[in-house]
């Protein structure tokens, strides 16, 4: 149900103007005339209001206020579906009571480097390869990432060690290469709402990772999830990485309440990615166990064998050992929770 | 030059590592030992360090910190170019002391629509017509933009009045129809970051003019018109449009100080549209006044015949009357400033 | 008038223990049951709903929302009042027709160097003098501020020039100190919700020029003058000084939208401090045009006749022949909105 | 150690003017003369440099910026303590393996309510019992606590449940009273900027917790700290709440990295408020786990025999049962992580 507010100044016929267009649209209204304000509740399908005609009745003479009541995502809504959705890859289920993790390198360098990370994360128990064939960099002076050689190397990886493939899309002309050679397609923050992007991610077969944009709100977020759903792929987990805030102490401020404020607004799995959201190794362990604590449905950490050398992001990135420790420790927090890693 | 900063810990050895790595890259050091932090000043041209080597030396052992003395953009800095960029179009000059205003609705509708508002900011005082032919929608059930079409119809408006076109590229898959219809190639705010949109508009031969990202620091803003420079296209024109803040009384919080600090920074043109910035009709003349008394070059402001028919952003949308009215009370504010409308 | 959302799970007995609550404050409903949710309408005077009772709405089994749609500000609002306030001192007056200028140091450091500085200003067109007795400092290493002795040479000052004085208070123990020497109170930022001090100098009969808080609403601006007033004291003018935001090239975000947003909401006079809003030198004077041009009412200004010996904010001060360009420039801006310096 | 920074249009008299001033304050320089700037590194205790010394030298002639690289804040670092501090509260630790839970309601409001809630917590584990006597009202017309009357409630809640009593403390006035009754001074995040307060609190020999500023970084909330322990009183423990942010689904966006950022930079104990900071009854479970998981030394909680008829933030009291429900779940976290409840 909506709610238009006309402000004290709004005549009998500003009023039977916007009853009229209400009404025009199969709907039917509830007039509470107040002394300060003019208060119609609109009952009927609501939905039926797009936003340009959400944004028109903002606009029309006397209106003071437009309030939606309902939410603007559907298919993404818990109301929709009750269930929690779990999404199968490679016999991994992301969304159910075991947390996946996922971890690798930022971008993927060369075939070496990349196969001997893919081992060792595989040795400490994680459940998929992560790495970036197309990369986003602030400067056009640095690594740009290596293509579709990249996306090559990550599915040689997979050959060897048998863990599925997260990789980000940066251009929907590279969306061909990528379902041919990865397993979960990763929008990142920067694109979240890049609407052709996610139209085109919407068309295809593979599950999307949707990273949260750095100012989005959650609900632009769900409305981002919607866009990917309208098309058809009901496959998208949603991976909180930090939102931007005055505090530089951290690279991002990791928002871990996303995760049980999603868990009742959505039935999608819910991905934390601590390395991005705080932006420093020593502080990644501690944030990964809070996440699983909140209620994260799977882990997207950043690791490479040596992070000194990493082309990018070495400051967040964890040695092979350090994943190791983190692994172990991350055993029972999850057991606390009544989960399994 | 640059500082890298290490803690109390650091070793010998670790000192020496990290001047190795520097005299590597043809640097030379100075080196201040104090009781709490070891200093490492690196003299040469650090422009050399990259983003990655720059990370790769935060994740070096016992390093601290690495402080960048100098910015990381340079065909957009000032220090490159002392004079002001004026970009020119169609005989108008955006970056010299006239002030071109830029006006018209948010989306192009239909070619009625579109022709009645385009001659009614011509016969104000407007410049360049203003209009997006693909629209962002947060919601994928809503209006999408007529696309192609949209754009002959702004074509078709210039013929008949003369005004050059500012419209929105989306995709990079969009660029070979904007040019040939459009004369300044306008980057949104979430674009602001779509690295290879940048670099696709980069080597076009039309203006661009890049829309300040919703939380994008004036560092990665200008970094991002670095993008756009290094690939060619020097014809850059920054526009403010409000930044995303707490504050929910305006849509966004427009961000003035940026015009005068932008200024110092560089030498590209800076544009304010007050429109998006505060997303309310009555608010936009005081802004625009401000904006000019700011240092503004030019102004991006939203017009529409009839606002409550707008397929978007209608609550923002001057109506003729006033946005004539604006632009008589701009001119004196204009000329208070040294500047002309 | 107020709303209260009922979710699709709340059961008749929900709704009854709403209404009875609400029907036995003497308040009638309007109830909309529509397919999704519950709408009950409140008609009467909601004010008496206070914030907790509202809070205990929402805590009400079945209620997912409570919407405000009166202000809950009433003696700040231009709903009380439809003229604008002006607050006369000394003369002065601020909030009509006229800008005054109040400018001076940051700190009152010594007699000599204040006395200087309050000649300089007043020989530029200044009204007012400020300075502060005592210090808000972030380090309890730093200078404190001269206390009352501070107080006399301010008054001293005055006596010397005729230019009224503004002086912040930092603790409710030295108002009446501050009462007798000084003719305008100052709350800064971080006191703007220091509910005890506001109630103490809502009491006092001078002149309060309250000061936005780091991140501080605009509502919740009007409702610290709401505090001050509902104790008696209605001269109360409000400063912008900006707000804390995520971008460090400036020490604050001057917000001037928050300018023609109070014109609208309340009638108390708006002052604008640019010079802690920006947080240097050359930033100042464009965005003293800019407040200006946006309908500000007054200009707060740090002037120091040596910014490098000020003992605080010496960035940002301005020089005396700074401020005297400045003014000079000020003042066909003031104009050319048809106000007047 | 600092570093001044001159631009590239600094002059000889410039460099030796700032040299000067250094050597002035018994420090000594390394100057190193790049292309593009000179670097002047400051050597010595350079802790003798106050805070409006620093703002001078920014202010000097040829001076592009100052860099700090020591912390501002001494006693509260581990630089000056390494081991954990541990607060010692009627037998209880605070900052030791156990981690007690501090609940009760928001505000005190009558004898018997607070006596049972008091015998509530008690049995279901809590520590401390929590009260606000003095309540921080945005709005004038609201309750505004019991005063004095409400701490001897508190008083005889500890004397009957044995649990020592967390209350805040509003204005320096009821130091007294406070100190009386209460066990632990709480600083709530308004007034983490109140210096006045803060000398105060330093003053006394009760602890003090700390809460973070609504945009306070973790500096500014550090040097907070130091203003308390600069008095002498050292028993400072910090709690996080919540920062603000542009998302609304949460009353404020907790920032649980606030926790083991801290624990590297400070020896004093971390609290987390997660009522406060997610502001909704069925987030705080997730976010107390959350927060121990992330190493917090104690948790704040809200909890209200009859949130309803709470006379503030009933929103996100938990009543009894979910408390107990909450601390059952809490425990088998807290040993995931080598701690206890």
């Amino acid at each position: 149900m909506d709610i238009i507010v006309l402000n004290r100044d709004a005549t009998e016929e500003d009023i039977r103007h916007v009853v009229k267009k209400l009404e025009g649209k199969g709907l039917r209204v509830h007039i509470s005339a107040g002394t300060e304000r003019t208060i119609i509740g609109v009952i009927g399908d609501t939905s039926k209001v797009t936003e340009e005609e959400e944004d028109a009745f903002r606009a029309a003479p006397g209106v003071e206020n437009v309030l939606r009541i309902l939410k603007p995502y559907k298919l993404a809504s818990r109301e929709f579906k009750k269930e929690n959705t779990e999404i199968s890859v490679g016999g991994i289920v992301i969304g159910g009571r075991k947390i996946p993790v996922m971890a690798g390198p930022c971008a993927v360098e060369n075939k070496t480097v990349l196969m001997a990370i893919a081992e060792k994360v595989k040795a400490c128990g994680a459940s998929f390869l992560r790495g970036g064939a197309y990369k986003p960099r602030t400067s056009p002076y640095t690594f740009q990432g290596l293509g579709e050689e990249g996306l090559k190397y990550l599915a040689h990886a997979r050959e060897k060690t048998g863990l599925p493939v997260v990789t980000e899309i940066m251009d929907p002309r590279d969306l061909e290469a990528i379902v041919k050679y990865a397993d979960i397609i990763q929008i990142g923050a920067r694109n979240m709402q890049n609407f052709r992007l996610l139209l085109e991610v919407g068309s295809a077969q593979k599950p999307v990772l949707l990273k949260r944009g750095l100012s989005s709100t959650i609900k632009e977020w769900l409305m981002s999830a919607e866009y990917i759903m309208s098309r058809g792929n009901h496959q998208v987990m949603l991976c909180e990485r930090g939102i931007r805030t005055f505090e530089t102490a951290t690279r991002n401020t990791l928002d871990l309440s996303a995760v049980p404020v999603l868990k009742q607004l959505t039935h999608l799995p819910v991905v934390v990615d601590p390395s991005h959201g705080v932006g420093k190794r020593d502080l990644v362990a501690p944030m990964a166990k809070a996440a699983i604590a909140a209620g994260a449905d799977a882990l997207l950490i950043e690791v490479h064998t040596n992070p000194e050398e990493a082309v990018s992001d070495g400051e967040q990135s964890l040695k092979p050992d350090h994943f190791e420790k983190m692994m172990k420790e991350l055993k029972p927090v999850a057991e606390a929770v009544g989960r399994k890693l």
